[in-house]
C-alpha cells in the first residue's frame, strides 16, 4: 500500500540512493530531507525515532545506523546474511506453527520470509558489518522487516507491532545468539555450493581439457626456475588439475561442520525458552528449503562461543588461494614474452594491450586472481583473530567473521569462473617456442650417458654451454657420435615417465 | 543535455541500480535492456560495444565490466582512489599545459577532473578492485570520464575523443603504471590525513580527559589477570592515552614515503614522453590541491615497482589496531557485570539491551572497535603479500592493495569516533564498587611489611584469604596491631609511585 | 672405527659444540681449530674442502655450513625431518635391492638409515632450514652420513664414496625433489601422530572428566562478556570438550593428502630414471616402517611443485590454535581472582606466586598455550605464504614451510599435555563463588515473567539494580510475591535446556 | 670450585647435553642419572628440587623446566634476552649501590652479571619460550645464576642465597613484569644494531655498486611480466638500492619507541618499590653500557601492558622482508637459464648443480632470503597477535613476542649478509643475452612515431610479430625507411629518462 503513495519520494529518495554506494551521508540526507509525511516515528525504551516512511525496517535498525557510523555502506552486512536469515525465519515460522504460533501470524511471516530470502527487499537492510558482535542488531533489523511486512499483509499498520511483533512473533524461541551464527552458516554453505564449488569446478574442466589438450607437447621443465629435464606440457597442467581437485575436496571436507546450526541453542546454548525438538525441526527445514544437509549442532555452547568451523573453512579456502596463486603465476610466466620472456603459452588477448605493441598481452585476469588470492589469505588472518578471541558464552567477532568468510568465497568462485573464461580455455601453446626451446636445452643430454659414458656426456655439454652451441653440433664436432647417433639416442619423449 | 533526454530511462534505470549494490547482473541487465536511443557505440580495438548513453565512461571501461566479474558492485575500486585520480589529472592538465598543451582542452580538462574530485561523477565508475594489477583500467576510466566531460564542457560529441582525447590529452604525459600509484599515495594520504588521523586524535582527547578525570580513583592492579598491588584509574588510562598517542605518531612517520608520487615515471620509471621537470611540477601541484607535502619519488623504479610504503603504512595501521584492541578489551572487562563480572567502570547504554535485565549492557562499541582491529590486521596481511609479489618493473597487486589500506585507514578512523563518542566519553567509573574491591585485596598487605616485618604480614594474608576475611581484621583478631594502625599504615593512595 | 681414535677431538670439541646451541660461530673456530689429524680433505667438483674426521657428512655439507651463515644452531634442520629421511633412505635402499642393488650395499645402507631414523647420528646434520629451497643440501647430508656410516659398516675409508656412493648408491632413483618432499610428509604425518594427537586426546579426555565432574554446578552464563542467563559449568566445559573433538577431526581431516608421497617423481615429477613400480613400493614401505598409511601421490607434477597439503595440515593447526586460545583465556578469565575477578575457577598452584600474596594463582599454563596459539598462527601465515610462491615444476620453500608445520605441530601437542597435566586436571569449581554470583544475578527474574508478567518482573529488576539489592527482596517488598513463591518460581536448575 | 671438582661429571654431562639440541629428554635424564654428589637440594615454597650441581641455577629455575616442557631446546629464551638480562642487572646494581646497596654485594653482582651479557653463562639459562607470559622464571632464571654466581665470587655456598639473594639484591626495585620488557628492548635494540642495520647496509653497498657498474647496460624492461620500453640495467638495480635504503630507514624510524624502557615501573607500573630518580638512572647506565640511546619511557603503564613498540619495530622487519622477497625473486628470474629461462643475470655458483648440467645454477641464495622473508611475515602476525591480546596491567605474551621479533631480525640480517657475500657481490650481467633481447624487442619502434607516424610504425611491429621477424627487417622491407635510418633513429640509449 504505502509503497504506492510513496512514489515520489520514492523516486528522489532512489536518485539519491543510487549514489549510496559510494556515499554514506547522502542516505542520511535523504532521510532528513523528508517532509513529516515521509518517515514515521517509532519508539524504543530509548525514545522516540524517525524511520523512513518507505522502509519496513525499525527503531532498532535506525538506531544502529545512529551508533555505528563505520566505513559507509560498501561495509554493509553481506546480502548473503540476510538472505539466510530470510530461510531461518521462515524455517522458525514453520517450526513455530507446529508448536502452536497462530497459523495465520505464522503464514504471513512465512511469507515475509521469502521475500527477504528471494532479494526483494534488500533495499531495507541497510546496517554496517561493525555493530554489535553478535550481530543482535542484524537480527533485529531482519525482525523488524518481516514483522512489518508481515503486519502490511495482513493490512496492519507498520510500526505497531501487531499483528505480527518482531520479537515476541518473528523471533520466537529464537535469540540473536543462536540464529545470528545460524545465518552465518547457512550463508557460507550457500556461498559456498552456490559461487565457489561451481567456480571451482569450471575451472577444474578447463584446466584438465588443457591438460588433455597439451598431452603431447613435449617441453623443458625448470625447478628453481631453472632449466631442467623434460616433462609434457600436459604433465604440467596435471598439476594445476589436481590441485584445484584438492582445492575442491578440501572445502568439502571442511563443511561437515558448517553444516551444523546453532539454532536452539537461544542466548547461551542451553537452549532455554525453547521446545524439546525444536533444534532438530529447525535444522531439518532448513536443510529441506535449501536442499543442504544442514543438522542441528550437537553442542550449542560450542557452536555459539565459538566459531572453528568458519575458521576451518576460511582455512580451506586460503588452501585454495595458495593453489590459485600457484597456478596463475606459472601461467603468466609461461605466457611472458611476446619476446624477451618464457613464451611458451600465448595467452588469450581480452582487452587492448599497447596501441603500439602487437602481442603485448597483459596477464591481466592472473593479476585479478592472484590479487583475490592475497585478499582470501588476509581475510583468513581476520577470520583467525576473531575466531580466537571468544570469551565464555558467546564469541563476538560474528559479523567481521562472515563478512570475510563469505568475501572469500565469493571472490575465490567469481575469479575462478572470470580466469576460466576470459583466460584459461584460450589458451595455446606456442609448439615452436616451446619445441626451439626444448631442442637448445642442454639438460638432454643425460640421454647420452648409457651410450657414451658419463665423462663423455659432460664434456659435451660443458662445451655446448661455454661456446652457445647445440649439443649435437658439439657431439659431432668433438666425434663421439653421429647425427644420426644423436637423434636416435636423445628421445625427450622417452624422458617422460619411469621405465 | 543528454541528462534531460534521458530522464525516463533514466528513473527506469535507477530502479535497476538503486538494487545494485547486492545484484550485480542487474546492472548489465539494465544496459542490455535499453533501447537503442539509451545506448551509444563505441569501438576500440576489439571491435564495437555498448555504453550507456548516460555515462561518461566509454568502450574500455565497459569492456572492463564484461571481463571481471568478480565480487560484484560492494567490491568497487574505492572512490578515494577515483577523487585522487581526480586531482592528479587536474595537476597533469596544469603541468602539460605550461608544457604546451592546448589552454582550451586543458582548461576543460581541469573542470571535468574537479568534478571527478568532489565527487559529482561517483556514478561514472562501475569498475571492481579485481582487474588489471596495475589498474590500468581504473586509469583509462577516468580518462574516459574525464575526455567526455570534457568533450561535452566543450560541445562535441560524447564518445568523439574530440576534441579532447583520453589518451593523448587526458593521459599525456603518463602512464598506468605511474598515475595509479601516484593515485594510490594521493587517497591514502587523504584518508590517512583527513579520516584516520583526526579520529584518533577525537580519541585521544577523550581518554585524557577520562585519564585526568579518574586520576584520584585508587584502584586494585590487574597483572596476568589476577589481583595486584593498587594503582589509580587515572594511572591506568594513562597507558591507553600513551597508546593512541603513539598510534598518531607512528602513522605520522610513515608518511613520509606516502608523500612520495610516482608521477613522471611513466610506464617502467624511466621517464619516458615526460619533459624534465614535470615529475617534479606535478608533485608540487598536488601539493598544492591537497596541502599536504608530496614530493616527486627520488627513485622512480622503486615507486612502481615496489610499494613498500604501502605496506609500511599498513604496518603502522596495524599497530593502532593492536593497541585498540588492547584498549576495547581492558574497557570491557573492566565494565562486565552488572553483577557477576569486574564491574569498574559503568559504560554508557546505547542501545536496549534484554529487556528484561535492566543494567545489562553490551559493550558493542568495543566490539565493533575490536572487529575493526581483526579486520585491520587481516588486510596488514594482505598488503604484504601483494607487496612481496612485485615482479621486475611493475606491482602487480596494486588496486588490491590500496583498497585494503585504506579500508583499514577509515575503518580505524570511523571506529575510533564511533568508540569515543559512544563509549568513551560517557564512562563512568563505579567508584563504590572499586572501592569495594580495593579494600578487599589482599595485596595491600604489602603495606605493613615495614612496620610489623614480612613474616606476620604474611600470615595475616594467608590467613585472611583462607577465611575469606578482610586484612584488617585478622590483623586486629590476630593481635598485630590496632584498627587505627591499620588505617594509618594501610594506604593505597601512597603506594602509587616510587618514593 | 674412528669413534674409539677420535675420543680426544671429540672431547674437545664437545665443549665446544656443547655451547653451540648459542653461538654458530663456535662450531665453525671448533673445525679450524683442529689439527691435521682431526679433519679430512674431501673434494667435490668446486675443489677441496675440511670435513671434521668424526663426522660422517662429507663436502657438499660442509660446503652448506659455509655458505648459509643465516640463524645459527636453533635454526637446524627439524630432527623429524632428518628422521623422517633416515626412513625413507631405508624404504628407498630396500626397494632399489628388489630393482638389482648389490644386496651388500643396500644392506649397509639400511643399517646405517636405520641409526638416522632412530636419532645416533644426529650431532652429523648441522644444515639450517635456510638454504637451499629445494632441501637439496640436507638430501645431500643424508646421502653423505649414510654412505659414510655404511662404508664404514663395510669397513671402507669415510670420504671414498666406496662402496658406498652417497648419490650412486643411496640416492638412487631418487632426487632431491622428489626426497625432501617425501620426508617433509613423513615427518609432519609422524609429529601429528606421535606428539599432536596424542597430545590433544590428552587434553579431551581431561576436558571431558571436567564437563561431567561439573556438570551440576549451575553458573550465571556470560555473553558480550556481561551476566546471561545460567548453564551449569558442565555444559560451559563441554563447549571446550567439543572444541578439543573437533580439533582432533580437523587435523585427521586433513591427513589423506599429507599421506601422499612424492618419491618416484625425481627431478620434475616424471619419474625419469626410476623403475615402473617404484613408487608405489616405497609408499607401501615407508607405510610399513611407518605404521602410518602412506600411499604415493596420484599426481608427481602436483607433489613437487606444490605444498597444498601442508598449507591445509597448517590450515587445521590454525584451527587448534584458535579453539585453544578461546578455551585457556576462558579457563583465566574464570579463574581470576583471588577477590577482584571472576573467581569461579580455582587453579592450581604450580610454582611460587608472589610470597606476600597468598592465592594469587598465576595463570601461566594458559599464558604458555595461549603463545603457543599466536605463534601457530604466525606459522600459518609463513607456511600460505611459502606455499604460493612455488613456480613451474618446484616449490622452494621447502625448509621453511615443514619448519614451521612441524613446529605447530609439537608445540601444540606439547602445550595440549602441559596444559592438561599442570592446570586442567587440577582445576577445582569455587562452588561458594558461583553460587553467590548466581543468586545475586538479576537475569533470573525471567522465570518469575509467566507468574506475575512481564511488567512486573521489569519493575523487580529495575529496581534490584538500582537499589544494588536482590531479586527476592525487592519482589518481596514491592509486594509482587511471597519468599516462598519466589523460591518456587526461580530455579535456575530449570533453565539449562528446552523444555 | 665445583668446577673442578665436577669435571668428570661435567664431561658425562656434555656428552649428554651435546645432543640436547635435539631432544629435551635426554637433558632430563643427565640430571636424574646423576649420583647424590651431582645435585643439591634447594627449597622453595612447594619443597624441595634437586638442582644440578654444576648449575648456578635454582629451584625456579628447575621447576619451570618440569612444568613447561613445551618444544624442547631449540624453542629456548633467546640468548639474546639473556644478555640483556646481564646488562639490565649490571645496571640495576650500579644504581642500587648509589641508592644504598652493599657495595661488596653490588660489586659481585655486576661481575656475575658481566659474565651473563658476555656469554660465558650461557648454559645456565634452560628456560623455553613456552614459559609464564610475563617472563617472570626466565627473570628468576638470571636472578638465580648471578646470585649463586656473586656468591661464588664472594665465597659463598650455592643455594644458600647468603650474602646475595636473588630476589633481595639482585632483583632488587624491579619486578618481573618491568624487567623483562626491558630486557626485552634492550635484546631487540641491540639486534637491530649489531646484526640486522650491518647486514642491510652491507647489503645497501653491494647492490649499490651493481647500479653503477650496470649503468650502461641498456635492457628491455617489464612489465605485468611482460616486454616493455626500455632501461638500463643500472636504473633496475637502483630500484633495489631505493629498497634497502629505505628499508634501513624503516627499521630506524621505528626505534625511538624500543629505545624506551620499562625499568622503573615494577608490578604494574607505579614504580611502587623503587626510589626517585631509579628509572631515569637505570635508562642513562643502560644506554652507557650499550652505546645506544635508550631512556625511561615516559609512561610505565603502557610499557608493561602493551608492547605496541615491538609491534611497530616487527611491522618495519615485516616491510623489509617484503623488500627483499622482491629484489631475491627479480634476481633469480633474471637469472634463470641457462638456456630456457631469462637469461640477463649470471649469478654465481656456489655449490655444485647438477653434475650433468654445466651452467645450471640454482639461485639458492634467493631461495634462503625469500623463505626468510616468508617466516619474517608469519612473525609479524604471532607479533601483533601477541600484542593484540594484553590486558589490564601487564601483557603476558612476552617471550613469545621478543621471540619472533629477535628470530626476525637475526635472519634479515643473517640473509642480508649470506645474499651479499654469496650472491649479489658476484653477479654478472649476460651483456649479449641482454643485447639480443633489447634489439629483438617490438617496443623500441615507438621510436619511429615521429618520423614515420604512427599507422606505419604499428603496421611494422604488427607484421614484425606475425612474422617472427626483427622490426629493422620488416621496415625496411616495407619500405618506410633504410637500414641507416633504422640505426640512426631507433636508439634505446635515448629512450632512458624524460626529456
Amino acid at each position: 500500500m504505502f509503497r504506492s503513495l510513496r512514489r515520489v519520494q520514492q523516486f528522489n529518495c532512489n536518485l539519491l540512493t543510487s549514489q549510496r554506494v559510494r556515499v554514506n551521508s547522502k542516505l542520511l540526507i535523504c532521510t532528513s530531507r523528508m517532509a513529516a509525511s515521509e518517515y514515521r516515528v517509532e519508539q524504543d525504551s530509548f525514545g522516540e525515532l524517525k524511520v523512513p516512511a518507505d522502509k519496513y525496517y525499525g527503531a532498532q535498525t535506525v538506531r544502529s545506523t545512529m551508533n555505528f557510523k563505520i566505513g559507509g555502506p560498501s561495509e554493509r552486512m553481506p546480502i548473503q546474511v540476510i538472505k539466510a536469515f530470510g530461510i531461518l525465519k521462515r524455517a522458525a515460522a514453520e517450526v513455530n506453527k507446529e508448536f502452536g504460533l497462530d497459523p495465520k501470524i505464522a503464514d504471513a511471516i512465512i511469507q515475509a520470509a521469502d521475500e527477504v530470502s528471494s532479494g526483494k527487499l534488500d533495499d531495507h537492510f541497510p546496517l554496517v558489518v561493525w555493530q554489535t558482535g553478535s550481530g543482535t542488531q542484524s537480527n533485529m533489523n531482519v525482525n523488524e522487516v518481516i514483522s512489518n511486512r508481515a503486519i502490511e499483509i495482513l493490512g496492519g499498520k507498520l510500526g505497531s507491532k501487531d499483528p505480527v511483533h518482531p520479537n515476541d512473533h518473528v523471533n520466537k524461541s529464537q535469540s540473536s545468539n543462536d540464529t545470528f551464527p545460524t545465518a552465518m552458516h547457512i550463508a557460507a554453505a550457500t556461498e559456498v555450493h552456490h559461487v565457489l564449488l561451481p567456480g571451482l569446478q569450471t575451472l577444474h574442466v578447463a584446466l584438465a581439457a588443457k591438460a588433455e589438450e597439451f598431452k603431447d607437447i613435449i617441453k623443458i621443465g625448470r625447478t628453481h626456475t631453472q632449466d631442467a629435464v623434460p616433462l609434457s606440457l600436459g604433465q604440467e597442467f596435471s598439476g594445476y588439475v589436481q590441485q584445484v581437485k584438492y582445492s575442491i575436496e578440501r572445502v568439502k571436507s571442511a563443511m561437515p561442520r558448517v553444516y551444523e546450526l546453532a539454532a536452539g541453542g537461544t542466548a547461551v546454548g542451553t537452549g532455554l525458552n525453547t521446545r524439546i525438538g525444536f533444534a532438530e525441526k529447525i535444522a531439518s527445514t532448513v536443510s529441506s528449503l535449501t536442499g543442504l544437509p544442514f543438522v542441528t549442532a550437537p553442542n550449542k555452547f560450542e557452536a555459539l562461543a565459538a566459531h572453528d568451523a568458519l575458521v576451518e573453512l576460511s582455512g580451506a579456502l586460503n588452501t585454495v588461494a595458495v593453489s590459485l596463486m600457484k597456478i596463475a603465476n606459472d601461467i603468466r610466466f609461461l605466457g611472458s614474452g611476446p619476446r624477451s620472456g618464457l613464451g611458451e603459452l600465448i595467452l588469450p588477448e581480452n582487452e587492448p594491450g599497447s596501441s603500439i605493441m602487437p602481442g603485448k598481452v597483459n596477464p591481466t585476469q592472473c593479476e585479478a586472481i592472484t590479487m583475490v588470492a592475497a585478499q582470501v589469505m588476509g581475510n583468513n588472518v581476520a577470520v583467525t583473530i576473531g575466531g580466537s578471541n571468544g570469551h565464555f558464552e558467546l564469541n563476538v567477532f560474528k559479523p567481521m567473521m562472515i563478512k570475510n568468510v563469505l568475501n572469500s568465497a565469493r571472490l575465490l568462485g567469481d575469479a575462478s569462473v572470470s580466469f576460466t573464461n576470459n583466460c584459461v580455455v584460450g589458451i595455446e601453446a606456442n609448439t615452436e617456442r616451446i619445441r626451439k626451446l626444448m631442442n637448445e636445452s642442454l639438460m638432454l643430454v643425460t640421454a647420452l650417458n648409457p651410450h657414451i659414458g658419463y665423462d663423455k656426456a659432460a664434456t659435451i655439454a660443458k662445451t655446448a654451454h661455454k661456446k652457445g652451441s647445440t649439443l649435437k653440433a658439439v657431439a659431432v664436432e668433438l666425434g663421439y657420435l653421429t647425427e644420426e647417433q644423436f637423434d636416435q639416442w636423445v628421445k625427450p619423449s622417452e624422458m617422460l615417465g619411469p621405465k
